[in-house]
Parts: C-alpha cells; structure tokens; sequence
C-alpha cells in the first residue's frame, strides 16, 4: 500500500499518519517525491485496508501495490530513477558506457586500458580489485592494491570507477575508494551483503544470479533499498541454460519486464553472457536497441595475457567500434522518438 | 574434406574425381561455385587423408572439414546463400519481414491482416493451416481450407506465403500452396520429415528445436542439404530455461554463431519466444542489432479473438511501429558500413 | 466431464447419454470399467454443466475433470492400467525389465544379448531397427532386416520385443514385427505419430520429450488415447538442464507426479539420462525405489564395438548385479507393505 | 601433485620436502594417512615435473592429479572420509538421518518435533535460527533465541543439530552453539564465508548451489579444506532446470559422481528438492537406493502452521514411515553386498 500525500500536506500531518502506520502493525517508509511525499506501508502480511488510511487528515490517495517487491516497484515511484556519479548519468536516456578489465593487474595496465577506452566514449572504468574465482588456487586480485590503482585511474581520467565488493568484512574499504560498488551475480542473494550495501552512500550495482528469476532479482534490490540506499543499478549478465555455444544466455526480454516493473535502471553485460569475445560487439548493439540504460563490457590491451577472462575481453579497437556502433543505433532511436515503447506497449 | 577444383577442370576431371572417391568407400557431392566447382566428402568415419586426392588431375585444393555438419558450413560454401521468393530476398542483407496470424482463421481475416502487414512493409505473409497443438482437443487448423485462402491471399496481394507442414503425409499438399514450407520448432528432428523437405523444390524454413543445441540444428538442415535442397533458412525462436517472464528465452547469440559456422540465412521470430505482446517490438529490434537476416512476426487484426496464440499477437498498429523501428537500426547499420562482424571478429 | 453410469444402465440409455452430449456440441467418449461404463465428455471449451446429464436415466454421476487431459487422468479412471503383452505384464506391481542393444546390428549380436539379459532376468527384449540421428551420415539402423532379427529372437527366446518407429510411413512394417512399438523422445510431439499410434492395435512406449513438461507428456498420450489405442506406456529418460556430468538430468519426481496424474504405468529408461555406463545401476535401483514399474536398459556384449551408444550399455555381468540389486529392492518395499505412498501421500 | 612419503619417512626428510616445494614457488600441504604422510603441492599454475621430488630422500611415489580440485578429490585420499559428531558417523555406511523443522519458531515446537523424529530413526537434529529469504519482509529467523533453544534441544534429546549460518558477521555465535555448520545453497560460491568454515573447528554441511556443476560444488568445498578444515559434508538439494512439477530437479546422478570424484560424504535433501510433500518419501528412497549417505528432511508438528516451507514439510508420522522405509532399501543393499557399485563400475 502506497499512501500519497497532497501537496500542501504538513509535517504535523506526515508524522501523524506514520504513526497511525505503526500502531497498525506495519512500518512506514517515506518516499520523497518532485512535489509530494507518498508515504508507504511494509511489512504487511496480507492485504492492507487503505481506508482507514484515507480518512486521515493529508492523504489523498491509498494505491494497492501487487508485486512482493514494494520500493524498487514502478507502483511506488513512477518515474525513472536517475544515478549521477561525478557528472555521469545512469538511467538518463543514453546508453552510458563501463569499460575495463577484468582484473586490475598493474597501474600500467589500467592506466593504458582507461585511456584508451576513454578515447573511445566510456564513461566509467570497470575493473576488479577483489575477484571472486571458483579455484581457491587461481589469482584473486590485488586488493587494497588495486583500489589503489583504480583512485589514480579516476584522478588521472577523472573517469569513475565501478569495482565488486566480495564480502561485508571488505566493504568498507571498498567503498572508500569505488564510486559504484558492485555485488557480483553469486552474491545476489548474500543477503548480509545486500543489507550492508543499504548502508552504503554510494550507488550499488546489482548483477542478476546467473539462475535467478527476475522476482527474486528485484527483491534483493527491495533489501537495498529497503536499508536506505535507493541508488541501485540492475544488471542483466546471462543466466545459466543447456545452451553451448555461449558461457551464459544473454536474456534481453528482462531489459522491458525490469522497465516495466521497476524505477531503476538497468544495464547489461554482453562479455560475462558470451564469455566469448566475438559475441560481444553483437550482443551490445542488441541491448542497446531493447533500451538498456548501459553496457558493461570487458577490454583488455593484452587479452591473451589477460590473468582472467582473457578470451571474453575486447581489444580496445574492438571497443571502439563497439561504441560507435551502439551510439549509432541509440542516436537512431531517440531521433525518431522511439523510447519508451517498452512501458507503454 | 572439400576438393576445390580448378577454374579449367574437365568434366572427366570432374568424373574421375568423383570416381575414387566413392573407389575409396566415400559419397562424392558436388557443389557448384560462381567460378569453379568443388567436391564434398561425405560418409567418412575419421579424418580423410587428402593426399590421395590432391595428386588427381583437375583438383587443386583439399580443404579438411573440422565440423559434424558438411554442406552447411561455411568451410564447404564460404559465401552466403541467398534465397529468392517471387522476387523477395532473404540472407541479402536487409530484414526481411515475414508477417501474419498465428493461424488462419477465415478469408476475410487472412485479407484484413494481409494487407495491414503489407502496407506497414511486410514482404511475406505468414498463416498456419496445420497447427500443431499440445492438446488433441484444440482447433488444429482449417487444413486445406487454409491452404486455399493462402494463395488468395497471394493472388491478391503479390506476397509470397509461407506456411507450416506437420507430417509427411501432407507434405505434397502443402508444397503445392506454399513458397516456403516450415518446419516447426518440435519438428526439428523429425528426420523422415527432413529428408522428404530435401526433396521439396521450395525453401524449406527450419525453426530451431525450443531445446536443441546449434550442432543439433545445423545437422538437422544437413539432412536436407543431404537430399539436394540447398534452400534452407534457419530461424530462432527462443530456447527452453528456467526463466518464467517469457515463454521462452530469445537466444540471440546463436545469430553470429550461426553466420561465422555456416552460410545459410537466419531469422528470428521473437513472437514464440516472448509469448508475450509487450516484448516483441524490443526483441524485434535486438534481432536486427545483431543481423539477424529477416523477422518472423504474429500480427492478428483482434488478438483478443484470436484462435491461437493471442496473447503474443501484435496489433497491426504496432507491426507498422516494429516496421519503422526495425528499418532504421538497420539503415543506420548498414549506412556506417557496420555489416559483417560477426563473422570478421 | 465424466458421466458415470449405472451397473443397470441399458444400451438404450447409454445411446441416449450419447446423443445428447453430441447435441450439445460436446464428443462423447465411452470408457468401460469393471462394473460399469463411463462416459467422458471431451472438446468442452469451458467448463460443462453436469445437471443436464444428470438428469438423463441410467446417469449415475457426473464428475468434472480439472485436467487439460482427460483419458489419461486418474480422474477419467482411478484403477491403474495394467498392459500385458505376451504373459509379460507392465504396471501390476514389480518392476518389468526391458533390456537390450542400442541398435540391432546383426542376429548373432541381438541373440547373444538376449540370451544374456533373459538368463538374468530380463523380460522384454529391446533392440533398435530404425534408429534417429543426429547426423545423416551416422548408421541409420538395418531397417527391415533389423526387424526380422527381433522376430527371430523373439521366437528362439520367447520374449516379446520392442523397437521404436520413427516415422508414419513405416508405422505398419513395425508393426507388424513388434510386440510394442516405441515413440522417442524427439518424436514426442509428432502428432500425427501419435494419431497413428492411436490406431495401432498393439501398446506403444512414449518416452518423455529431453525438454518436455509433464502436461505435455500427458497430452502426447492423451492423443493415443483419443484415437482409441488405450495401452500406453510412459518412459522417462532424462531432461536437459545445465547439468554436464550426465547426458541428461533423471527426473525421478516425474514418477510419483505421473501415478498421482494417471493411471496408466511409467518405466524408467536411465541408460540414456546418464549417457554413462557407470552412473546406470544407481539410477536403475533409485527408479525402482520411486515405484517405477520397469526399466529400459541399454546392454551391449561388447560396448566398445557398439554402432552407437556404447559408452552409456552396460555389460551383460552387470546388467546381472542390475537385476540382483533392483529384484532386493523392489521385494523388500513389497514386503513391508510400502506400495501406493505416491499416489496416497 | 601427491607426494606419498615411505612409511619410515623421518620428520627431517618430511620437513626437507616441504621446503623444496616451497622454493619450486608451491604450495605443500600435509595430508595425514593412516600408515604414512603425503604431501600435496597447490598453486601450480600447470603441470608439475614431479621427477625432481621423487629424488628427495623419504619419497617413494608422485602421483599427478588430474581434477581442479585437489585436497577434496580421491586422487588425493583413496579412502572415504567419515565424520563423526557426538558419536553418530556420516560416510560410514549409513544412511544418516537428520530431520526438523525448516526454522526454530519456539522452544516447543522444536522439543516436540525433536522427540517425534528421534524416536522414528533421526540422528541429527536440523532448525533454521537465521533464515536466508527471498523478501526482507519475510519471517528471518529467531536468530541467537533459536540458537539457544537448539541447545537445549541437544540437551534434552541428545541429538547433535546442525543449523545454517548466512554470514562471516555471525559466524562465531553460530559456530559456538551447532555441532555442524550448514552453508545454504544460496551461498555456495560466497567464498570469504567459504574460508571462515576452513577455519572452524566443527564440521560444515555444504549444500550444492541450486545452478552449479559439480565441479564447481566441489571446489566450493576445496576453499573450506585448503583452510584447514577436512571435516564437509556434501549436500544434493536440486538444481533449477525448466521442470514445473518440482520447485528443483533432484539430481541423483550426482551422488554417484561425488563419491568416484571426492572422498567426502554426501547427503541429500529431498524436501527443498521437491517443494511439495508427497514427492520427499520416494526420492528419500530414491535418495539411499543411490548410496547417499544420508538423509537431510523438513518435518514439522503442524506444517499447515508453518513459518516458512510448510508445504514441503513432512507430517511427523509421515517421517516414521520414511525411516522404516530407507532403512529397509539399506539394510537390503548391504545384507547383499551392493555397496560400493558406484566407485568401482
């Protein structure tokens, strides 16, 4: 249940109807909108009986809301919601670019990658400090060492970087240094980590469980947000199929269902989905013609010498023409007012 | 093993050639070039040595096929294969659009929906007059009745129709109405029906099984190679997974691996895959991203009343957006010369 | 709807009940039991009004059925069908044992198996004649020949044989050889296999489709039934999943789902879930332990020779310690008194 | 690489090996045997010569392992690992039983489910204190209350218990309170978690994640071992695949796998499988028929009352009669000598 407040609602009148909230049992979460505040209503185990929320003085609507998931709903909050991090937007229209390796190796490497993206339109580098490996024998990353290197890559490039946060014991020193952090799709459902990222001031990005549903998906952003932290960016990465000829099954059909349900915005991995780099280029121009808010994607200077995903990483000609091909079919779009058939159709 | 022969080779070249193969235990098959004519290898158990055959006069390469699949890979046939329907191309570059109701329902429903199709840019009609349905005690199609209305619809229209066959038993009755003859998704590995497709003077329209591997459906096209049909255009229309928000999963990536592993045409239908109205147009449009050769999409004039898949129908106002849509990306693409990546990458 | 009648119910009444359900639109599809004879009511579209029925003299009760299928459903009949071929009974209790090659290859082969696995106890020959694959170049089967070495081993060993049909043309040569005729899990959905097995005077094995649901299974069999050939027995072998240490993903649950489902028996085929011979006798005592009532297996007197499938036959020694293993298995459950706990629980 | 040292091996020459796997840039790790040390060499980056070993005084063999995983593979230890906690074993032969309620709701409810199921055949006691759920509305668990009360649960009873633990923040309390340690299957791959239970003194139940290879199930495990701790159960709880009539795909083929592959024991858990009631009985069966060893099932007082996953829980009689049943499939198995097929086939 979504209570909406009239405009001139006063502050004496939002407190009484919180209060009102609690004492029925439920918890009350404010939500800030552009001119009023709508007020909603968790924790219920049944439906909610919005008229005795109706009478009160300042309310002016009592919404049902359908779906489990409540905060992260189209229901609750209509419009799109827009990350901005240093000057960059998510959500905003444009497909906006993450580009990096894999692995950050040395500050050589992430240095030669991050311009060489950059030159190429990426708005935001990508690459990890602390990796999660199935071995626990393979190379886990630099750690502190990488973040390290990941600040001088935003000082030079004034680029953000997004790195992956492994665990609750590491995220506090992540989030000191990354401008996004990120939740990788085995940790989709660490819910002690998804709690902890509520916390954070910083905007998360949420791969998809490589076997989740999308319910499941936008319910454990409902546990980020949830905790406070409304800035979350979904990612779509592949899910897990009897399919062989790609790692995972790029799903584009989740890009309009994620729209259609969801304020947040959402982007896409084509490199994790394929774990092959000749699909790459492919399967981004395909998610930015479903809307896609983003890519992420994998580039390498070396990808044969690449310390992990090697064979899924782009050369940085190939990100090039990535880009131009995806701001080709975007530009195109827009132009001909073609956005936003996803939600209406 | 592919023997490439020379420009000049005799026809008793050509002949002796053929002779030792099938000496040395093979089936020879020949495949004519633009310029030169080449010999396939078939019904080898291990590696042929091709030694023996390149001492032979005439002969003047001996490529090895590493693949199961023979004469639709792109190691025997390195251009692709284009088809030509009254006048209509399909693996020529641009998206053909294949458009129409699920079934045939009536005369007047076929014309009404033609003609909205047609004028929106479609260029071949769609309809099923075999259905083939879950349950036994469901409308199965108006048989030949709807063959008939097909070619009227043909006739009145100029667009060539594409329909389905169910059985080998109807096999002559629709080969006599149809230009295409498709094969649906659980026909896949009928091989009887197959074989008798390799027999047919029309392009046959092979939709990939909802649970096959890209192996399993290139080797279920070379069963009609086999049999002397080399008009054969592939169509994916979405796998079987875990993933419930649409029926099926759209796997778009089987679009580059298709084209770099063989030289037929793909197209997409991206009705069956969604099962769903709203997400047609997007996955539309990633199908041409990614250069899908041609669209194979459910229009109906009253989903509502439809007989058979209704809920994944589009309306004909939204064929006429998907249209536009679907031109433009492709224009754009091929405007900045982004043709060809999947197979160069 | 099923319309049950009195014990006492005349041929006239029965008649009656007959024509008034065809006059309401409905088909009427007699079903004779024990005692009495029922009456379904198939091709509704809705839901049917019992009280018209009802009201006929000789109706007894008319009892609605929730089920997309009707013939197959424990609801259409509640005692489970027993299907005898031979003096060989399947679904009355032990587990009936199908064993032989993948593919009859020469007389000597199949006779020298089949004496192998009769000695062990094995009740039912398996052998294949015609057999589907992948590739068009791969050994096809003997074909007729094949068929007449089943006959021949069928007449030196007394056991009845089973061979599968792969398509409507040769339907009547099985036929007449087979003393049960198989439908393979890529033909699951043939329909008009199915019809034709509906037509067929002799019990038809169906195995489950690698990706089908259970519903769709039990429609497939509906299709036999509806066509009048009510000796359907149902195989499960295994679905595809992601899963890669086997061929296929043994879906044991299918059995207590489909004794619950229906009446008609379900045997277990783990040969070609597994696709490894190692894995098969732990899958053949786990499917007699679900109360599957028999198993298909493949054995083979020298698997490494095999035409096909080899690496999934066991040896005849080990289709003995099979034998042993399930024999304790399914005597014990019996003893105790454990039978029926599927459907009843 | 195992280094297997001679029985007679000095401390000096064992110490002197060490070293020299530590300056070839390895790893060595003890492995105790029964008669004699072998030393196993991790965090080779590609084969390793092992003929510079098998100079160094005290070596009598180095046998190359071939698996990803090293410390949990039988390369490493042929014989199977059996733990034993307050006297009851797993991997000895067993089925072992471990039965309770999906979450601790009240000292009651877990005392009274705690006697019913002892008295049927239960060994071990289960009971969720933390809940990992889906929503972060739903019932999380009682937290340390629950803890306590499976204290005195042990106490009264004398049944160890084993309880999940969601995340390194409380892993402490958990570990000081359950006799095994439980990592859900939603955390299979969360690897700090991972290598906190290589640290614990007690054993650790790890359940397959519901979309993992065993491959990767098994190098989950291997991060545990490489810490330290060689004491981890291994539990099949059902992979996600497409199937509708199971909430998971119960893989039993997988057991047969793990015990050819790992020395560690390996339970299975038919009620997450399953998701409904009715299937867990047979799949129990299923489950030992297959040589698990042992059983890990929800039962529940008043399932229909239930805070989470009451229908899949088990009415306490319904237990009971899974106990006689299993335990009579098992004493049949090994009365006849059938143990140990799935390592030797």
């Amino acid at each position: 249940m979504l209570l909406v407040m009239h405009k001139e609602a006063t502050d004496e009148q939002i407190d009484s109807v919180m209060s009102t909230v609690t004492e029925n049992g439920y918890t009350p979460h404010p939500i800030p909108g552009g001119e009023r505040l709508s007020i909603g209503i968790l924790n219920n185990k049944g439906p909610v009986d919005g008229s005795k929320f109706l009478a009160l003085k300042g309310v002016k609507e009592a919404i049902p809301v359908t779906r489990p998931y409540k905060l992260v709903s189209r229901e609750f909050k209509g419009e799109d919601t827009v990350i901005t991090v240093s000057g960059v937007n998510i959500g905003n229209g444009g497909p906006t670019l993450i580009a990096g390796p894999c692995a950050i190796e040395s500050e050589a490497q992430a240095l030669t990658i991050a311009e060489r993206v950059q030159e190429s339109g990426a708005h935001i580098f990508r690459g990890g400090a602390f990796k999660p490996r199935t071995s626990p024998y393979s190379f886990q990353g630099l750690g502190l060492e990488g973040l390290e290197i990941l600040s001088r890559v935003r000082e030079k490039t004034g680029m953000p970087v997004v790195t992956e946060v492994l665990d609750y014991e590491n995220f506090d020193m992540v989030e000191q240094y990354a401008d996004i952090v990120q939740i990788g799709t085995r940790n989709m459902q660490n819910f002690s980590l998804l709690r902890r990222a509520g916390l954070c001031k910083k905007p998360i990005l949420l791969k998809r469980g490589f076997a989740a549903t999308i319910d499941e998906w936008l319910m454990a952003a409902e546990y980020i947000l949830a905790e406070g932290n409304a800035q979350v960016v979904l990612c779509e990465r592949g899910v897990r199929t009897f399919v062989n000829h790609s790692r995972n099954t790029l799903d584009l059909s989740a890009v309009p269902v994620v729209k259609r349900e969801s304020h947040l915005p959402i982007i896409v991995d084509p490199s994790h989905a394929a774990g092959r780099r000749d699909q790459v280029i492919p399967l981004s121009r395909a998610a930015v013609a479903v809307e896609a808010d983003g890519l992420m994607v994998e580039v390498h200077n070396a990808p044969e010498k690449a310390l992990s995903d090697g064979p899924q990483s782009l050369y940085p000609e190939q990100f090039h023409l990535l880009c131009r091909q995806v701001q080709a079919i975007h530009g195109n779009l827009h132009e001909n007012g073609f956005g936003g058939d996803a939600v209406s159709a």
